[in-house]
C-alpha cells in the first residue's frame, strides 16, 4: 500500500473543522482561552463528541476527564490511539494541542472510509482521545489526563489538585460534565502530530518533523518567606521582604542560562504568588515555580545545583528563609526507532521532506510512550512562538500533516509497529 | 476643668471590649483579618452599632460605608468627631485604627456620663466614626472612607474600584449590608488616636506622641509587558520575559532608598499581580506598585525621578515596554498648632509624658485634617512593627491614651480649638 495525498475534498473538510473549532473560546488577537474543564473546554468536548456520533463511533470519558471516540475493526482487539489536547493556556494559541486532536479525528475518518470502501481491514481497532489538561496552566502539574491514563500520575492525587481559586480537579469536571466513569480503551501503539512551537522546521522549510527524543525537563518549588510589616512606617533596615529575595531569584533563574553553551538551557518562572499582596504592606511571603529544560540531562541538573547554592547565598545575605523543592521531573525520553523509521517513509512516500527533531516541550505522546510504542510528528511553527494569542501554522502545513497521520496510523493498524518497544521506565514523570 | 485620669473601673471596661473585638476575624497568630467589606468587617460594624444603640446614641452609615455614631447636645450644632478604622491589612494587627475607634466610643461613653453628671454642658455634639477602608489592601486606594468624606475622592469613582477578584466598593458594601444612605454629620474639629507603629515613643519612655505632621508620599502604578511564550519550546534569546523586567523594577525600588541618608526614604512593592501565571507560560504582563514615602517632598521627587530613568534603562536594554505612573500622592500635611498645645496640655495635667512626632504612615486624620482642626495622637508600639500579626501595644499605655482622646475631647467640645485652621489645601490626595 503507497500513502496518497488527500483529496481537496478532504482537505477542505479538516479546514473547515479546524478553523470552527478555533471559534470556541476565541479571543480578539487570534488566540484561544481554553483552560482546563473550563465552560470553553466543555464547549471543544461537545464538538469532539458531536463528530465521533454523527459517524456511530462510540464515545468514552475516563475518571480523569480523557474523552475518546472508539472505531471497531477487530472485536476484542486493542486500539492504535490517535490524538492530543483540546484544552490551551490562557490566551494560548489555537494551534498548540488542538490541531492534533482535529487532525486525529479526520484521519480516523479517512481510514474508515477506506475501510467501507473495500482497503485491507485492521489487524487492530481505532481510537481517538482528546487528553485531560495537557498545558496545566490552571491545574498543574501539565500532561496530567495522558500520565494518568500511562499510569504515571496517581488518579486519585490528580482529581483533589486545586487551581488558584481552590477548585479541584474533581469539581471543576463535575461541573462542566466531564468526570467519566467509562473503561480505558486498550492500546498497542500512539501516535500523535504537534506543532513544533520553534524554528527549526520553519528555517528549514521542512514540512515534517520525526520527534526522536524530549529534553530533560524538570520544575523548582521555591518558597521565599519574609515578615509582613507597613511599607510605610516600617524603617527599612527592620523589613523583611519577601518579594525582594524573590526578584533575586526570578533574575538568578534567567541568568543562568548563560553558565551554559547558547540555547542548551532553557528556564523560567512563570508562575508567582505574593502575600498578602496589598500595595502597603511588604510581601511576607512570595511563592514561584522555575522550569529548566535541556537535551542533556547533566546541564538541568547543574543549573539546578547552581540555583540551590545561589539561594542559599540569598537567603543568607537578606535574612529571608529560602525553601525550593523538585518538582515534575521528567527525564528524556526517547520515541521508537521503528516508529522514526515508519514516519520518515511515510514522508518519503508522500513526496514531504521531514528530518528528525527533538522536543523541548513535554506532550502527551511522552507519557504515552511509556506504555505503547509512539510516533510523535511536528508540523512547522512560524517564528517559533507558542501559548500565545499569535502562534501560527499554515493551512498547507497542517493539510499535509493530517495526510501524515494519516498514513502512520494506517500503516500501525496493519501491524507495522507490532515489534517496537515503547520506552522503557527510567524514572517516575511527575515526581 | 483638670483633667483626670479615668477610674480603674473605666480602665477595666475599655480593656475588656478591646479584648472582645480583637476576637473578631482573628488569627491563630495574635492577628487579625478584617478586609473592608468583608464578613469579618461587618462582625465589627455590628459591634460598633451594639455599643452605641445600647447607650441610645443615633448610628448612621454613609453612602461610601462610614459608620457613625451621633450624641446630641445642643440641637443643630456642628460635632467634634473621634475615630479610626475597624478594618485590617490581611493577617494584620489587632491594634492599627481597631484601638483609635474603641478609645473614640469609650471617650465619648465618659464624656455622657460627665454631661449627665453635671459637668459644663458642650457647645457643640459629639459623634464617633469607623472609616471605611482605611488599610486599602483590597481596594486601593487607601484612606477611602475619610478622603470621600473630605472631599478629596469621589464617591461614585470610588464606589467603582475593584478588588483583585472583580468585585466593586458597591457590591462588597451592599453584600455585608453597609451601603448607607444616611446624612454624614457637619463637624467642627476631629481627633484621632492610633498606635505609632514606628519605635521613638517606645525607645523614649513616652506614652504620647503629638502628631506634628505628615510624611510626604506617593505610590508608583508600574505595567511590564513582554510577550507570552512557552517557557519550554521557546529559544531564551526569543523570550521576552515581563517577570525577569519586573525583578530589576522590584529591585531597584529598593535599592533607591541607598542613595539618601539612612531612612530618609522608605520603599517597597508591596503589590505584584502577573499574567497569565502559569508554570508553564513566560509572563506578557507584571502589574506591580511601589510606595514611596519621605520627611521631604524634594527627597521623594527625585528618588521617583531616578526610578524613572532606571526603569528606561531596562526597558531599553530588555526590549519590554515599561510604562509608570504617580497616583495616590498625598502631601506633607501639618495639624495645626492650636490642636497640639491643647495635646501637650493635657498630656501634662494627666502626668503623661508627651513628645511631638511625624507619622510615616498615612491616617484617616490627613484626610479630615484638610476640612476641620484635627489633633491626632499617637500611643507606644513595641518593636515599631505594624501590618502584622505580632503588632503589640501595652495595655497601660492604651488605658492612658483613651484618657487622652477623652480630655482633649471634651476641650475641643467647650471650644478649645473654636479659633484653629484646618490644612490648607496643597494637593488632593488621591491624585
Amino acid at each position: 500500500m503507497t500513502a496518497t495525498l488527500p483529496s481537496s475534498a478532504d482537505a477542505a473538510k479538516f479546514l473547515a473543522d479546524f478553523h470552527e473549532v478555533a471559534k470556541i473560546g476565541a479571543t480578539p488577537n487570534g488566540g484561544v482561552d481554553r483552560q482546563a474543564a473550563t465552560a470553553e473546554d466543555r464547549l471543544t468536548r461537545e464538538w469532539f463528541r458531536g463528530f465521533a456520533e454523527a459517524r456511530g463511533w462510540e464515545v468514552r470519558v475516563d475518571g480523569i476527564g480523557n474523552q475518546f471516540a472508539l472505531l471497531e475493526f477487530v472485536p476484542g482487539a486493542p486500539h492504535i490511539l490517535l490524538g492530543s489536547h483540546l484544552d490551551s493556556q490562557p490566551l494560548g494559541g489555537r494551534f498548540d494541542g488542538a490541531y492534533g486532536v482535529i487532525a486525529a479525528l479526520h484521519a480516523a475518518d479517512r481510514i474508515a472510509n477506506r475501510v467501507a470502501a473495500g482497503e485491507p481491514r485492521p489487524t487492530v481497532n481505532l481510537a481517538v482521545v482528546n487528553w485531560f489538561n495537557e498545558e496545566g496552566g490552571r491545574f498543574a502539574p501539565s500532561i496530567m489526563g495522558s500520565s494518568v491514563f500511562a499510569g504515571l500520575m496517581d488518579e486519585k492525587q490528580m482529581l483533589a489538585v486545586q487551581d488558584l481559586a481552590g477548585v479541584t480537579v474533581k469539581d471543576a469536571l463535575t461541573a462542566i460534565g466531564y468526570l467519566g466513569r467509562d473503561a480505558r480503551p486498550e492500546i498497542s501503539g500512539y501516535a500523535e502530530i504537534h506543532i513544533e512551537q520553534g524554528r527549526i522546521l520553519e528555517r528549514e522549510a521542512t514540512p515534517i518533523g520525526a520527534v526522536d527524543y524530549s529534553w530533560y525537563t524538570q520544575k523548582l518549588d521555591i518558597e521565599v518567606l519574609g515578615e509582613q510589616s507597613h511599607t510605610g512606617a516600617t524603617a527599612m533596615a527592620d523589613r523583611h521582604d519577601a518579594l525582594v529575595g524573590a526578584a533575586k531569584v526570578i533574575l538568578k533563574v534567567h541568568e543562568v542560562t548563560e553558565h551554559f553553551e547558547p540555547e542548551t538551557l532553557v528556564s523560567s518562572v512563570g508562575q508567582l504568588t505574593l502575600e498578602p499582596n496589598s500595595p502597603i504592606v511588604v510581601a511576607r511571603r512570595v511563592h514561584l515555580v522555575a522550569d529548566l529544560r535541556a537535551a542533556d540531562k547533566a546541564v538541568v541538573l547543574t543549573a539546578r545545583d547552581r540555583l540551590r547554592a545561589e539561594m542559599a547565598e540569598i537567603a543568607a545575605a537578606t535574612g529571608l528563609t529560602i525553601n525550593a523543592r523538585d518538582f515534575d521531573v521528567r527525564d528524556n525520553q526517547h520515541y521508537p526507532e521503528a516508529g522514526l523509521a515508519l514516519a520518515e517513509r511515510v514522508a518519503q512516500e508522500l513526496g514531504l521532506g521531514a528530518r528528525r527533531i527533538r522536543t523541548m516541550a513535554g506532550h502527551d505522546s511522552v507519557a504515552i510512550n511509556r506504555i505503547a510504542p509512539t510516533v510523535m510528528m511536528f508540523i512547522p511553527s512560524i517564528d517559533g512562538v507558542s501559548h500565545c494569542e499569535r502562534e501560527f501554522s499554515r493551512d498547507d502545513d497542517m493539510v499535509a500533516g493530517v495526510s501524515m497521520l494519516t498514513e502512520v496510523a494506517w500503516n500501525m493498524l496493519h501491524g507495522a509497529l507490532d515489534h517496537a518497544h515503547s520506552e522503557p521506565a527510567l524514572q517516575a514523570a511527575g515526581s
